[in-house]
């Protein structure tokens, strides 16, 4: 039996959680989840982003079913430092996951790229680089103010996610690897990425491999999305390669991730890449639909394949049924998914 | 009279670089040019980059003009870091100016966008951030190794962009101007250029401001690119940026850079975004539109503002006279666009 910590988080969070929990209790009836309240209004309330004490439960359990977290009332950097970075830090959630497909029903604001065409997973590697928090401030509110950000990169951080996107790659029909970086400027770090991929991709000579620098990435993911297969990149660069690949495929409202543990050693955390929009939040009229891909996520890391499978393939149809521009109620969109999904 | 430059390097750079010296004598006859062998070439046959005393006969020039530097014979960083990182950080090239307009003739790969719906310019910083080369590899080749690159800010120099970038929002119709940064992540260098951004604004009451995170902005400049007016932001986000605007401008064939001293203490140095593509190199069919404008950018750095204006109109009469799909001769497309210009 699995148990799911559910952190529902802030706005339109809460809405799009109670569906990909419905959808996980229509196949999977047995699960159990735990309710955890943090987040911008547990943070207003108590000045505390992530107790000791709750941190330790959340260990406890299989994996994490996270909705958004955010509001402008809280300063940048609090919530997502505290809690969603510390997740995935502490509980070495050194794979972050991020499929983007242009799906049947969903355009992408590129021409003539058609549903299908575009079927890719970046690798975002999630424990280390200009995320690790390394940096300072001198000088504060002076002319001779400075401030440092600092990225860290070690073999062992670097060759286990390359690994890892080498193993996904060889299980895909196209078997294709992109590294993505920037070693003509950042030699250091890019030096140690790419000398490590080169000895990683040895051990794969059934997958096919290339480099691109990140603005070159960029670029060629506006003017060519269907060229990548799976791309392996650091914790910076893949934040903004997941985001474009998003927006070619129209958009975050179907962008799943998941912050994952591969041994599963810690509990990995599964969330829709949108943010909790508190302009639509309340109103019931939040899409699910990427809350509940990451649910299909978080079925297919702890195993039940079939399960996610279905669930994906109810969102699929789910979407390829809409009316483009129909509004939609968050509550029908859940009950539509999990009962395609159960049956 | 201006003293120029010229600095065509490899590939396509010595091509394209050609015309937009032609057109800058068709604008400007009393232009005095100096040809400096530099780039892949010369590394290979003198294991040089920059000798120091090329560099001191550079800096005796009013601007140079570049073409474009790289062939895959040299190690990835070598002419980056000794050539042209070398001359933004040595003449304090602090602004780096990368206009994006979706020209007339031209088509962007988004769907329903219209030659002139996209003109935007990104100031990139061009001395601090990651590009400062700060950091280093430890036990190399082993699986202790580590990698670091730190990301060094200054608020004089994150003042002075920021104050530059204001400027040119204010004397734009629009006076609208983008912070872009990842505060949210990068608290330290965030918050210096968050907190200065906001102090010279107090200075620009008539210039509206917006704050994006990269990952936003790389999705919005997707989704709905016609938003931007001015945007200002660091090195790296930069380089990614400017790609992506590139893109959705239909590619880097008309994207112009200069990387600018403002205060000409130094010469400024103007470039196409392209590379010196081997692959088309040799054949005459390179676009000089992007080198042209970039010349362009010289002219308008130096004072002429009419000649450079004369020379982007005819640069954009020449791609709105284009038949979509039809090949091109470099050489041509120089003499039609240096007429026009002259006329
Ligand atoms: C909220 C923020 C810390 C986070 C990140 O930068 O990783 C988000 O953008 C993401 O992509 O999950
Ligand atoms: C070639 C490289 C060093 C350079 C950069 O990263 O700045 C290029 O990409 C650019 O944008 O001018």
């Amino acid at each position: 039996m699995a148990r799911i910590a559910v952190v529902a988080g802030d706005g339109i969070g809460t809405e799009v959680t109670a569906e990909a929990r419905k959808v996980i209790e229509a196949v999977l009836p047995d699960t159990e989840f735990d309710d955890y309240d943090l987040g911008a209004r547990f943070y207003n309330r108590t000045k505390e982003v992530l107790p000791q004490a709750i941190e330790d439960e959340l260990a406890a359990h299989d994996a994490i079913l996270l909705g958004a977290i955010g509001d402008p009332s809280v300063p940048p950097g609090v919530l997502e430092r505290g809690l969603l970075l510390k997740l995935r830090f502490d509980f070495d959630q050194y794979v972050n996951l991020r499929p983007s497909r242009l799906w049947p029903g969903t355009t992408s604001p590129l021409s003539g790229i058609k549903p299908g065409e575009i079927d890719m997973v970046v690798v975002r590697e999630g424990t280390e680089g200009l995320y690790v928090g390394a940096g300072g401030v001198l000088h504060k509110n002076t002319p001779a103010e400075i401030a440092t950000e600092e990225s860290l990169n070690t073999r062992h951080g670097v060759e286990r996610v390359i690994r890892d996107a080498f193993g996904r790659a060889q299980r895909r029909e196209r078997r294709h690897l992109t590294l993505v970086h920037k070693t003509n400027v950042l030699t250091h770090a890019g030096g140690l990425w790419a000398r490590t991929f080169a000895a990683v991709a040895a051990e794969f000579p059934d997958v096919t491999t290339e480099y691109q620098h990140i603005d070159a990435a960029s670029m060629f993911l506006v003017s060519n999305p269907q060229r990548y297969d799976v791309v392996v990149t650091d914790n910076l660069f893949g934040d903004i390669l997941t985001d474009i690949a998003a927006a070619v495929t129209g958009g975050i409202g179907m962008a799943a991730s998941g912050s994952v543990n591969p041994e599963r050693k810690y509990p990995s955390t599964f969330e829709p890449v949108h943010g909790s929009a508190p302009d639509i939040a309340g109103q019931g009229i939040a899409d699910p639909a990427a809350a509940i891909l990451s649910a299909s996520l978080l079925l297919e890391h702890l195993g039940h394949t079939d399960e996610a499978r279905r669930v994906s393939e109810a969102v699929a149809a789910e979407v390829a049924s809409r009316t483009p521009g129909a509004s939609l109620r968050t509550a029908e969109v859940g009950d539509r998914v999990a009962a395609t999904a159960a049956a």
